[in-house]
């Protein structure tokens, strides 16, 4: 096969032409990389929520044409000028948010929030021009958050990339672009629950059972499951949930009803909903002296956050955490060897699997709340 | 000198008749100590802030007539039934909150909020049988915080008494029972600023200071002071204060103020005012990323901590202290050690200082808002 390396590749895309309409498999032309990016040839990509909220792009700003897709497994194919940490072969994963190991933040231990490589979800250009890299005769095709990973080849910022373990198997490491890892570390890195632990985790969606996975990973004795909907509590098992509570099925606030159940509040608390009662209550059901709670889910944008100051008094934490606060570049290839060892538990997220032509049946088991993840098989 | 041991002591105290009213030295009976507990010879004791909010009782339960008090420093007289870690002779600092050592709290390393022996400001008696220890003519007077150190002789809860060195001035170290501590330990224990960092403090009374002292001791490079009163700036210096922002004279909002002054906002802060705004602000003003923020400052109970939970998702915590999450029995005699080092300075605290017949004089300094402590020599 002749290289491709320095030329305009043509392959097949899924391409969001307006809102909240089925995506279209397209050719589309993917410019070569330019400095400080790689172009990537993505196998098996999984479908997000939010890939599916910016699709439908409701109160948000609407990029279209776009690609969507961040959660991937890919081969990279070519490097742009000045790359020196990726070369032809790597095996990577793609992440939204990155790292460029010069800011401030990469250089903090405890921040991963890139001053450069930050999440921008209205940005639809690659940061080093300005330019899409993706264009059907000529007119450009937006990217999402960096990545675009429903395409079978894509152009990514090198920061936005992590080289992995090439004995991974990418169709399921590649659940750890976002939504497990950003549960998983929020656990394991921010509430960091001691052995013997109990543990509440409010929401069962995925990124919450991988927080319950995070806590099943410390060695929590007690994990409560939280949601308001009862038929997650069945899933949430296989995810070491050992209890639950609907909140809906009691009169008392769900604080106390937690409070009760745990000798006055539990240890570590995870919210995964995005709803600020969750996260007040996430935050209230903490023992005192010692509990932890943290916040995962992302807000309503006139979310406020309201609670007695004594609570904080009373000596509990409270924190949140973006990307569970992995650093996508040094973090995830350890968070693949968990994997690989046998220690994480991937395989439990993935509750289906379609061709790339049938994309649009992810988007229809995602809004319909039958997967947790759909894993899309980019070759056929 | 005959024994006094297991005798009703006859001696002064400073008696709080009425709310607000001022004290009279009286003599007072000081029954023995009963089981766990210890009777003390008070030397050195300094006035605090809540000695003077629970003697005006405004909103307060009153609880009269009382002995309040409870910095001091003192020698043990003779220990009740069941006591093994205080002897006659040692050395101790009372203090407000105890520390039984065998609740869930006392066990935590983490947490100093005793089950059995936290602070009760309502509370008169002894734990152990509900009584007072010290009486005139047979009627009982009130204890305060377990401690009632405005008297040469008081009973206290072994709980609440730490042992320690016996060549520290207790004239110096009385301050270590309360406001000096809580500050120390807000910064040092909670906030724990890295060397070189940029710490904020709110509010520069005694707790504040004492936040500022931790954050020197720390290796702070910058400590920002923030206070409404421009007059509290001049001694904050001697604090290690480097700058100080009056938010009366900004019409931005404080948090954007200090944002502006450190590329982003400080990377600790230290609320020490009481006040809901301040909280408020103190939290908001920390460093996206890794921002540390600790409230010690007690809030009007209708108080509503309010804001925007995206403030927590930029990777910011909160948190709040008691004591300074000092455990007082396990932790203070290092505190007592750092003082005789010469790292910890205690004697710029030290403002003022009356014999036990002026006790009133003390209150007055405080009201005025002219001293930071001023301490109280019993034996004259
Ligand atoms: N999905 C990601 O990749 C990702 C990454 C980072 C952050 N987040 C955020 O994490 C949150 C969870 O994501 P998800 O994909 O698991 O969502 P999801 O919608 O699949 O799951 C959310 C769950 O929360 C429950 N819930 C809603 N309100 C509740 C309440 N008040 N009390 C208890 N349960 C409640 C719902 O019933 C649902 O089961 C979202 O806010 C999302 O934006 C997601
Ligand atoms: N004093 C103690 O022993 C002790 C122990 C634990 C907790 N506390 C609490 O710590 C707090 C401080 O105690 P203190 O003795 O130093 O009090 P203080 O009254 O001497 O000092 C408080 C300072 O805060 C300033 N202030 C008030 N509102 C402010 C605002 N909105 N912004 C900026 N500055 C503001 C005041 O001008 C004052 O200088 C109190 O709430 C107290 O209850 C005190
Ligand atoms: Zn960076
Ligand atoms: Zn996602
Ligand atoms: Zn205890
Ligand atoms: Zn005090």
């Amino acid at each position: 096969m002749a290289s491709t390396v320095g030329k305009v590749i043509k392959c097949k895309a899924a391409v969001a032409w307006e809102a909240g309409k089925p995506l279209v498999i397209e050719e589309v032309e993917v410019a070569p990389p330019q400095a400080m990016e790689v172009r990537i040839k993505i196998l098996f990509t999984s479908l997000c929520h939010t890939d599916v909220y910016f699709w439908e792009a409701k109160g948000q700003n609407p990029v279209f044409p776009r690609i969507f897709g961040h959660e991937a497994g890919g081969i990279v194919e070519s490097v742009g000028e000045g790359v020196t940490e990726l070369a032809p072969g790597d095996h990577v994963l793609p992440v939204f948010t990155g790292e460029c190991k010069e800011c401030a933040h990469c250089k903090s231990a405890e921040s991963n929030m890139c001053d450069l490589l930050r999440i921008n979800t209205d940005r639809g250009v690659m940061i080093g021009d300005g330019q899409s890299r993706f264009s059907i005769n000529g007119k450009p095709i937006f990217h999402f958050v960096g990545t675009s990973t429903f395409s079978e080849y894509t152009v990514i910022h090198e920061g936005c990339v992590a080289k992995i373990n090439p004995a991974a198997p990418l169709d399921k490491v590649c659940v750890l672009s976002c939504g497990i890892s950003t549960g998983l570390g929020a656990t394991i890195n921010v509430a960091k629950p001691p052995k013997g632990s109990t543990v509440a985790i409010f929401g069962l969606g995925a990124v919450g059972l991988a927080a319950a996975e995070g806590a099943r990973l410390a060695g929590a004795s007690r994990i409560i499951g939280v949601d308001l909907n009862s038929d997650r509590f069945e899933a949430a098992r296989k995810f070491g949930c050992t209890e639950f509570v609907n909140p809906k099925e009691h009169t008392k606030p769900v604080q106390q009803v937690l409070a009760e159940m745990t000798n006055g509040g539990v240890d570590r608390s995870v919210e995964c909903t995005g709803n600020i009662n969750a996260m007040i209550q996430a935050f209230e059901c903490v023992h005192d002296g010692w509990g932890v709670a943290v916040l995962v889910g992302v807000p309503h944008k006139d979310a406020e956050f309201k609670t007695h100051p004594m609570n904080f008094l009373n000596e509990r934490t409270l924190r949140g955490t973006f990307f569970g606060n992995y650093k996508p570049r040094t973090d995830l290839p350890s968070v693949v060897e968990k994997y690989m060892s046998g220690e994480l538990e991937l395989d439990k997220f993935i509750t289906h699997s379609v061709p790339f032509s049938e994309i649009n049946t992810a988007f229809d088991l995602m809004l319909k709340g039958e997967s947790l993840r759909c894993i899309i098989r980019m070759d056929e």
